[in-house]
């Protein structure tokens, strides 16, 4: 019975996730599906970007509590929107439609939705988003495409983030990618650091031509 | 008929829960659930109590895919079995109920039960222990028990680990005070680095003591 039901949620996920995505399409709008653990800098690496690319941005963010990181993100001037799941620990697709229809300070940009942080759940919820951005960060540890593989395995683009905390732990980089080409051989990989600066070049660049 | 569901699996949960918690008593042994975000350093603090401690130890690890936890717990001669979720997000109290009863090897122990990595969903599920013990660290920031809060709110203990990357980290420790105080106002808080050593020996005494 429990798993009749997730199916039934999974179907009219998918379905909702579909209608979302012909919305995107018809109105310009470029989805990224930004996911990772608590604190692996999922705010500071889309503030960073917003910050240095000149292409339109617009954020939804999903939190289970607090308004903390959307008050930054408005605090630049940029179209975002709050979701609080109350103790969900993902968004949805319908949570994304019932937010995103209608308000045209959607309309072409570049939407990042930033997900709950959780590098579990997540990654099984279509959104209707074209990218899904994982990120992960040296502190986490090397092992961690080993251990959450369905979010690694579903990722187009994986940002390895706080670089510059590399000299101070024991973080074994061939590891990482051993872990990472294991479960999807075709992510695009970058390695930044939102504190000093490190790599976000590429990564505005990247963003610049999606 | 979502919530529905929801409901009998907690009731059925709780249940099952109910009965672990008897099988403990009667066999001796204190369980603490040992709960945080992926690479928040769960094994790391489990694996320095068990070498600085003179308790009798026994460890169940919970991971989506894997045994890489497990193996290093072996590796120290301390009784380990690994549950693997395949994707689930959480361990319940059923699963512990099928690796715990009838194995002498827990019986007169401390069982560190290690959840998967996340920090939403574990705190819902009672799996029978007596103490839950969440492991935040400073990488992570300051800010997470504002945004975490059923972790923080359940929490017995709260451990901050990684003390070591303050010097190179933005975390402002009065934040992070203020953000558990306002969710729980009773949990015991430790500091510790499992790097340097720094506050591990309280920690120790405090793990003698349950």
């Amino acid at each position: 019975m429990e798993i009749k039901v997730m199916k039934n949620i999974m179907d009219v996920n998918n379905k909702v996730a579909d209608l979302n995505r012909d919305y995107f399409t018809e109105h310009g709008i470029t989805v990224a599906n930004v996911m990772a653990s608590p604190g692996a800098g999922k705010t500071s690496i889309i503030m960073k970007l917003m910050e240095l690319s000149k292409r339109r941005f617009s954020v939804i963010e999903g939190d289970i509590a607090s308004s903390i990181d959307a008050q930054k993100i408005d605090g630049m001037g940029v179209h975002v929107v709050q979701i609080n799941t109350n103790g969900g620990c993902h968004l949805d697709a319908n949570m994304i439609h019932t937010v995103v229809e209608g308000d045209a300070g959607f309309d072409n940009s570049i939407l990042f939705i930033e997900n709950v942080g959780n590098l579990v759940c997540p990654s099984s919820f279509d959104l209707g988003e074209g990218l899904k951005l994982v990120i992960a960060s040296v502190p986490e540890g090397h092992d961690k495409p080993f251990k959450y593989t369905s979010m690694f395995e579903a990722a187009d683009v994986i940002i390895l983030n706080k670089t510059d905390l590399l000299p101070y732990i024991d973080f074994d980089r061939d590891a990482f990618y051993k872990g990472i080409r294991t479960v999807n051989p075709e992510a695009k990989v970058f390695e930044v650091s939102c504190r000093n600066g490190e790599g976000l070049d590429e990564l505005v660049k990247w963003i610049g031509g999606v």
